[in-house]
């Protein structure tokens, strides 16, 4: 972690820039992988799962029975885990839900909005060494609270044909419609394309390696949505001396053991505050399994200090970070004036691992920047708003001549003859 | 017209295939102009309005007495259509303005969901033959009632380096913050990057030709966000022998206008409706100073038999409409189990052109299918939604476990450490 003391507001754009990668090779992989699912379907699956997963599967989608066994092999405190953060999630999803919004412009003009779920949805879940199902919960439970018809989850099998036990566990419990075992930018395409096993879909979520994400990028050009642009995740902690330095410490920790490409920060008033928490990094460090990952993390990450608050909260929004946790005494301040960021952990007692796993907030976050403009997930992302409008004879004469002076303006007579001709009628 | 006598399922996909155009020539110039845009700022600038708009000018940002003066110059009556429509937008678009969401998931656990106004937007209006000073409406209006600090509008000046004032009165009647002169590829790559007199934006709206599409498409690589895809405008009119064919006739035709590319579907249950129809259309079409582009559009169009209003309602989510006019005895049908689909008008005095200009719903809509997935602009679209949580000691206490239980699970260790520490502390 490198420490930089006030650092002069034309400097931040350098200070604050996050590692990047470049995806132009990968592009010309994907292209080609899209092209040959496109094609020939699942036998392009099979041979991309065959060459990147090294195994060969008789069937792809994931049967009742090879659920329901894996399922048994889930401990039930685990279980009981899931449940507890399952219902959580929906408590909080389901608050986000939204009544028709119904307004009378003018007199006879009655306009509404109405959201409505997106039929089809395709989940995408990494493999690989830890199994993600706490992905599944925040994918499924909104998908199901927006009324999605069809809920297809993709994950990747491991070598000998199979997913992880706890994945299966989730998705039959939050009730996915069909779990397909597929992969990486074969298992985007196939949601894109459709192919006879794999359901095309109209929105893509989902986490993934920089393959997926390309291929997600590349899936919008043939008309599928996506949640949102990914990018190595991240945390920014703002801290002074009412924060315990062994807590932030662990919390730097927890997201820098996502990835040696992820980014942590810590921004706070003093440089004693910034040894204490190098010092407990050291110390924890030690005992972490993923240690190399996140010593590679901290490479990327700086420690800032920053006397004035005004100051580190115009640092913060200028970085936009998708995590934040705010431990000071003016917590408020932060609190009330955050303008970029994708979720807020508050106090002493809010570890980010929290939303990542429990508390009912979505832990799909716009990184890279992407939260001065983009919302984490949500409920609304699993619907889309449609308005109607509905006008008497009589909202006609109110706002027919208004429309008609418009359109003439604008130089469209046929905008103003649709008006023009039921006007006429009306007189 | 084409008409299609119910066609069978498996069809459909051909049947409603949309004209499609390739843009793969394009991102080469919009590459490159982007490329000139971030090195180069104003002088590139500059230079591109000079190749494309055909005028050099000594400066780009429109002045207050420019834009008193073209205020000046457009008639009263107008002025007040415009006030008319905007205060429908308004209403409409207040009213969608969400309550902060919260929820206490478990005692201690606090979660809460906020909207935040995108600090910075950029909207871009085409010049050409006709001032669409109408989707400033459709833009500023909500930009304005989220809260967002900086509203750009960038738009091209014709040869003699004006503005229509059309465009310049709605502009600063809504309140933009700057109206810069500079159109195409190079406005949107000097929002995306920003230059000496155009601010960066993190957001960018509006509709423009295909250069500005693949060049706003481009700028999502740099980090920008923008309001949706875009592709040629489109109507659906599901109609019955209740309908008038002179309306529907109207309707089509003012979607037919807006572009050779557009595309107008009919969707009727008798042959006789068809026909009707397309001799009103042939009527009306003589009297279109547009006349050639809505012919070229009408090769597009279809016209199709279908007997069944379920068949009927299925295709029309199949095809996905921007604009779906519903004018049938059983309206309730189609307005209740319409899945996709960007704005609808609903009975004989909802002319598509309503909602165009003056009813309240926004205009700014999904084409090209997209309406799968995607809303309209609405209120939300000029904000992004941040969770919070705050979560006590007795919290804590009542939701670690889980935390702990599925971070190991998950392989991640340092998220649990995060969370023992805490525990620790507690017991």
């Amino acid at each position: 972690m490198k420490t930089i003391i006030n650092p002069d507001k034309p400097d931040w754009v350098n200070v604050l820039k996050r590692p990047t990668q470049t995806v132009d090779d990968i592009e010309a992989t994907v292209n080609q992988i899209f092209d040959d699912v496109a094609r020939n379907g699942d036998q392009a699956i099979s041979k991309y799962t065959e060459m990147f997963d090294g195994c060969t599967l008789n069937s792809i989608e994931v049967t009742t029975e090879e659920t329901q066994k894996a399922s048994a092999l889930v401990s039930e405190e685990l279980k009981k885990a899931i449940q507890l953060a399952k219902s959580n999630i929906e408590s909080f999803h389901k608050a986000q839900k939204t009544e028709r919004v119904f307004v009378e412009t003018v007199k006879g003009v009655k306009c509404w909005q109405e959201k409505r779920a997106i039929q089809k949805v395709g989940l995408y879940i990494p493999g690989g060494t830890a199994p993600l199902f706490s992905t599944i919960l925040m994918l499924v439970v909104p998908a199901q609270i927006a009324g999605c018809k069809e809920i297809v989850l993709c994950t990747p099998p491991n070598a000998k044909g199979n997913i992880a036990n706890e994945i299966l566990y989730t998705a039959q419990l939050c009730g996915v419609t069909k779990i397909i075992k597929v992969g990486g930018i074969q298992a985007i395409a196939g949601m894109t394309f459709g192919t006879e096993t794999i359901p095309q879909v109209y929105k893509i979520f989902g986490p993934g390696n920089q393959f997926v994400t390309v291929a997600k990028q590349i899936s919008t050009k043939f008309g599928v949505a996506i949640d949102m642009p990914a990018g190595p995740s991240e945390l920014l902690v703002v801290a002074d001396t009412s924060a315990h330095p062994a807590y932030v410490a662990s919390d730097l920790l927890s997201q820098a053991e996502h990835g040696a490409d992820s980014q942590v920060i810590l921004v706070t008033d003093t440089l004693e505050f910034i040894t204490n928490v190098q010092n407990e990094i050291e110390k924890q460090l030690e005992q972490l399994p993923r240690k190399d990952i996140a010593q590679n993390a901290l490479k990327n990450s700086k420690a800032f200090m920053i006397e004035s608050a005004e100051d580190a909260l115009q640092l913060i929004n200028s970085y936009a970070p998708e995590h934040l946790i705010i431990a000071t005494r003016n917590d408020d301040f932060f609190v009330n004036n955050i303008q970029n960021a994708g979720s807020v952990f508050i106090g002493n007692f809010t570890p980010e691992s929290a939303g990542d796993y429990a508390s009912g907030t979505n832990h799909t976050l716009p990184t890279n920047g992407f939260s001065r403009a983009y919302s984490g997930v949500n409920l609304d992302s699993f619907t889309k708003a449609i308005t109607f409008q509905k006008i008497s004879e009589e909202g006609m004469l109110q706002i027919g001549k208004t429309i008609e002076l418009m359109a003439e303006a604008e130089g469209l007579q046929a905008h103003k003859n649709a008006v023009t001709l039921r006007l006429n009628d009306l007189k």
